[in-house]
C-alpha cells in the first residue's frame, strides 16, 4: 500500500473541504453570526490537510485499485471527521460523536438527524448541514462517474451503467465533456427547484436548503417538522417531483437533452422504478384513506412519502410511523429497493433489483428446462454472467451486514422495530426508520457505539460496499 | 402435464395418509375417546384417494420434473386440506382454516399453532398434532434422499448434500438399503428421547408427543405452555440436546456408525453450525444474566431457545419475547439460517449461508484481484458455479418472498414486528415469532387471508421453493 500517496491525495482533498466551509462562513456572517466556528474548523482541516500534502510530496505514484478504495473510504470517513468541527465549535452538540454522526449523515445524503431543536441553529451551521448534502451528492456523481470505473470495480456494469453517458451511452467523446454536462445538469436542477420553491412561497435561505438537500437526495431539513412545517400543498408537490426527478439515473437526462426521448423512455430501469413508485403510492393512498379528510390529501401524502423514502432522501409530511402496517412495511421494502443507479439516492438501487428479479425467474425456468441456455437481459442487451455474479453477492452482503448491524444497535435495547429500520434506513442512505427513529423522532437516544456503527453503515451504503469491504480483505494487504 | 397420474399417484398418498390416522384414533380410544371424527375423517380421505387412484388407472406413465413437482406439492396440499378433517370434526376448532393451517404447520414441521387451549383437546387430536410432525419429518426426508434428486434438482448440490448416504457419501451401494438405515436413525433417535423423556418423568404420552414433535422438529407440544409446564431442568437438557441431534445433516450419523468419526467431524456444515450455535448461546446467556436467579439458568434457557430456533422445532421454555432486542434480533437471525441440510430442520440451511459467504468472500477478493480465478470450497470439494448460482437465488428468492407475503400480512395490521416475524417463522418452519406471535402467543388472531398465505409460506420454506416456485412458472406450463 502506497501510504504516501493516499496521504498526499487525502491531504489535497482535506484542502478542499477547507474551501467548502466558506461558503456556510459567509451565509452565516451574512445573518450576522460569528465566523469563529468555521475560521477554527478552516483552519484546522487546512492545516491538517497542507501538512499531509507537503509532508508525502515525493510519493511515488504507483497508485492501485486497494490504493484507490482506501483513499475513497478515507476520504468520506475524514471528511466526516473535519467536517463535523463547525457542529463542534457552534455549541449546539453534546458531544463530537453526535457532530461526526450528523456529517456523517450529510456527506453520505442519509439525512438522519441526532438534532431534536433544529430552528434553534445558527443559519451558517443549518447551511453547512444542507451544503454537505450537495456536496455529497455531487461526490457520488463523481465517485461513480470516473473513480470506480478507473479503479476497475467497471467490469461491474451497474457501476458503469452508473457513469452517465462516456461509457454507457457515449453521448460526448470526452469524459471531461460529459462530465461538465452531468454536473451542470446536477446544478441546473438545483437551481430549478430553488426557483419553484422560492415562488411558492419559501423565503430564499429555505428554498436553497431544502434544494441542496433534495438534490443530494439528503433529507435535512431547517425545521424540525421538515417539510411538515411549512404546511404548502405546492411545496409538497414541488419537493415531490423534484425527488424523483434526482432518483433518476442521470444517464436519461443525456438522452433527453439530445433529443432522444424515446430512447430514454425505454429504460428497463426507468420503467421499472416508475411501476415501483405508482403500485406503493396507490396501495399506500388505499391504505390510509380513512386517515385523512379526502383522498386527494392520502394521494399527496401518500405521493411525497413514497418518493421520500424511494430516492432515499427522507423529508417527511406525514408522520407513517403511525400509517397502518402495510404502508409501513412497503416503505421499509422501498427503503431497501432504492433509486436508479446512477442517480444521487442510495439503497441497492432499481436496476440491481431488476436483474436479480430476472436471474431468479431464469432459475426456476432453468429447473423445467435443464439444457435450455439463457442470457439474462437489461435493456435489451445480455449481461455478462460476472455481472449477475456481482450483482447477486451485493444483495446478500447487503442483508448480511444489515443483521450484523442490528446487533451490534440491539445493544441499545430500543424495540426490535427500531433496531432494524435503524440499521436499514442508515445503510440505504433513507434518514428516517420507524418507531424511536422515525419521522418525528431521531437518533439522539442511541449509544456513541450505535451512532458509530449507524455511520458506518452510512458510508458502507454509500460507496456500495465493496470498497470498503475490500479494506478488510487480507488480500488487499498481502502478496504486494 | 400428465394429470392422469398426478392425481393417480395423490390418490395413492391420500390413502396412504387414512392408514396414518389409525393410530391417533386407537391412541384416543385407549383413553376412552369416540373414534368418530377419525372415522369419518378416514372416510373420507380413503373415498377420495381410492377414487383418485382406480379413476385414474388408464394413465400413461410420462413422468418428468414438472409432474413430479405438482405432485409433490399437491401431496403436502392436500395431506393438509384432508389432514385437517379430523381436527374439523373433533369440535374444538372456530373454522376449517383453522383446521387447515394447524394441519400444514404440522405436516411442514412448523409448529405454528392457532390454539389458545391445547389441554383441554382430546387425547387423539393432540397424538395426531405430533403425529403429522412425525411424519412431515419422515417426507421431508424421503423428499431430500430420493425424490427431488429423481426430479432432477439433484444438480443442486444441497438437495445432493441432503440425500444423506447414497449420493454423497456412498456408504451403502442400494439407496434402498441407505434409504433403511436412514429411517433407522430416525426412528431410533426418536424412541431413545422417549425413553430419556419417560426416565426423566414425562408420562407415555407427553413423551411420545414431545418426541415425535421434536424428531419432525416442529414444535407441537400438549401443553399451552410448551415444555416450560413441565417446569424441569432435567426435561429440558434432554430436548435440547435432542433439537440439535435432528438439526444434525443426517449423513453425519451415517459416518459415524460406520466408525468414520473423524470424517464425520471434519464437515463443514457441522463445524459452522456447532460454532453458530455456540456463539448464539454465550451471546443470549450474557445478555440475559440479569433476568434469571444465576448464571446457569440463563445458559440453560439460552441454550433451549437457541437449539429449539435454530433447529427450526419451536418449543419453548423462556418467553424470550421479554429478552433484550439484542437475544431477539439474534433468534430471528437464527430462524432465517435454520438447520443443516439433510435433517429435518427448515431454515435456509447452514449449508447454503456458508456458500453464500465464502462466494461473497470470494467477490471481494476478485476485486483485487481481478485475474485470479479461485473456487469455493465445501468439505474440500469445489463446488460448481452452477450450483453458487442457485443458492444465490435460493437466499434473493426467501427475501423476496418473505417481503411479498409480509406485505399481505401487514393488511391485518398487527405490529411491524408481528408482521414481519410471522412470515419469517413460517417461512423457516419454526413456530413461534415475535410480539402477538411470540413463545406465549398464537396465530389465533390473524386474519383467514393471513392464515392461508403463511399456510403457502410454510409449504414453500418446507420444499425449499422450488418445487412450488416451478408451478408458478410460465414455461412449465408451455411447451409441452
Amino acid at each position: 500500500m502506497n501510504f504516501k500517496l493516499v496521504a498526499r491525495i487525502t491531504g489535497m482533498t482535506l484542502l478542499l473541504e477547507a474551501v467548502t466551509m466558506l461558503l456556510p462562513m459567509f451565509v452565516g456572517m451574512l445573518y450576522g453570526e460569528t465566523p469563529v466556528p468555521f475560521l477554527l474548523s478552516i483552519a484546522i482541516t487546512a492545516a491538517v490537510g497542507f501538512a499531509l500534502m507537503m509532508g508525502f510530496r515525493k510519493a511515488d505514484h504507483s497508485f492501485y485499485a486497494r490504493e484507490g478504495f482506501f483513499t475513497v473510504g478515507l476520504i468520506w470517513v475524514l471528511f466526516g471527521a473535519f467536517g463535523a468541527l463547525p457542529f463542534q465549535f457552534c455549541g449546539y452538540f453534546n458531544h463530537y460523536i453526535d457532530c461526526f454522526f450528523e456529517t456523517i449523515s450529510g456527506f453520505t445524503t442519509t439525512g438522519a438527524t441526532i438534532l431534536t431543536e433544529i430552528e434553534s441553529l445558527p443559519k451558517g451551521i443549518l447551511f453547512w448541514r444542507s451544503f454537505t448534502h450537495w456536496l455529497g451528492g455531487m461526490g457520488v456523481l463523481v465517485l461513480t462517474t470516473a473513480l470506480l470505473p478507473f479503479l476497475g470495480l467497471s467490469s461491474n456494469f451497474l457501476i458503469r451503467a452508473e457513469s452517465p453517458g462516456p461509457v454507457k451511452s457515449k453521448l460526448v467523446p470526452r469524459a471531461a465533456q460529459s462530465s461538465l454536462i452531468l454536473y451542470s445538469i446536477y446544478l441546473g436542477l438545483t437551481l430549478l427547484e430553488v426557483l419553484f420553491l422560492k415562488i411558492a412561497g419559501m423565503n430564499w435561505f429555505d428554498a436553497f436548503n431544502h434544494s441542496m438537500a433534495t438534490a443530494g437526495t439528503g433529507g435535512f431539513s431547517t425545521r424540525s417538522a421538515s417539510v411538515a412545517a411549512y404546511g404548502s400543498p405546492v411545496i409538497e408537490v414541488i419537493i415531490t417531483v423534484f425527488m424523483l426527478l434526482f432518483s433518476v439515473n442521470f444517464s436519461i437526462y443525456f438522452l433527453i437533452i439530445t433529443g432522444r426521448v424515446k430512447q430514454a423512455l425505454k429504460s428497463d430501469e426507468l420503467r421499472f422504478f416508475l411501476c415501483v413508485v405508482a403500485f406503493a403510492i396507490l396501495v399506500i393512498t388505499w391504505n390510509i384513506r380513512d386517515m385523512y379528510e379526502t383522498v386527494s390529501v392520502s394521494l399527496r401524502l401518500a405521493a411525497f412519502q413514497v418518493a421520500s423514502v424511494i430516492s432515499t432522501t427522507g423529508f417527511v409530511t406525514a408522520d407513517f410511523d403511525k400509517w397502518p402496517v402495510l404502508s409501513k412495511m412497503l416503505l421499509v421494502v422501498l427503503m431497501f429497493v432504492g433509486a436508479c443507479a446512477g442517480s444521487t439516492g442510495g439503497g441497492m438501487k432499481c436496476s440491481r433489483i431488476l436483474v436479480l428479479y430476472r436471474t431468479c425467474k431464469r432459475e426456476v425456468r432453468s429447473i423445467v428446462h435443464p439444457r435450455a441456455v439463457t442470457v439474462v437481459r437489461l435493456d435489451g442487451a445480455p449481461l455478462p454472467e460476472r455481472t449477475i455474479q456481482t450483482t447477486g453477492c451485493f444483495f446478500v452482503i447487503y442483508i448480511f451486514l444489515t443483521f450484523c448491524m442490528s446487533l451490534v444497535v440491539g445493544l441499545d435495547n430500543f424495540s426490535f422495530t427500531t433496531t432494524l429500520t435503524s440499521v436499514i434506513t442508515c445503510i440505504s442512505n433513507v434518514g428516517p426508520g420507524l418507531d424511536v427513529v422515525g419521522p418525528t423522532g431521531n437518533f439522539q437516544s442511541l449509544s456513541m457505539l450505535s451512532k458509530l456503527v449507524l455511520s458506518f453503515a452510512m458510508v458502507l451504503g454509500r460507496l456500495e460496499m465493496y470498497p470498503i469491504l475490500v479494506l478488510f480483505s487480507r488480500s488487499a494487504w498481502s502478496r504486494f
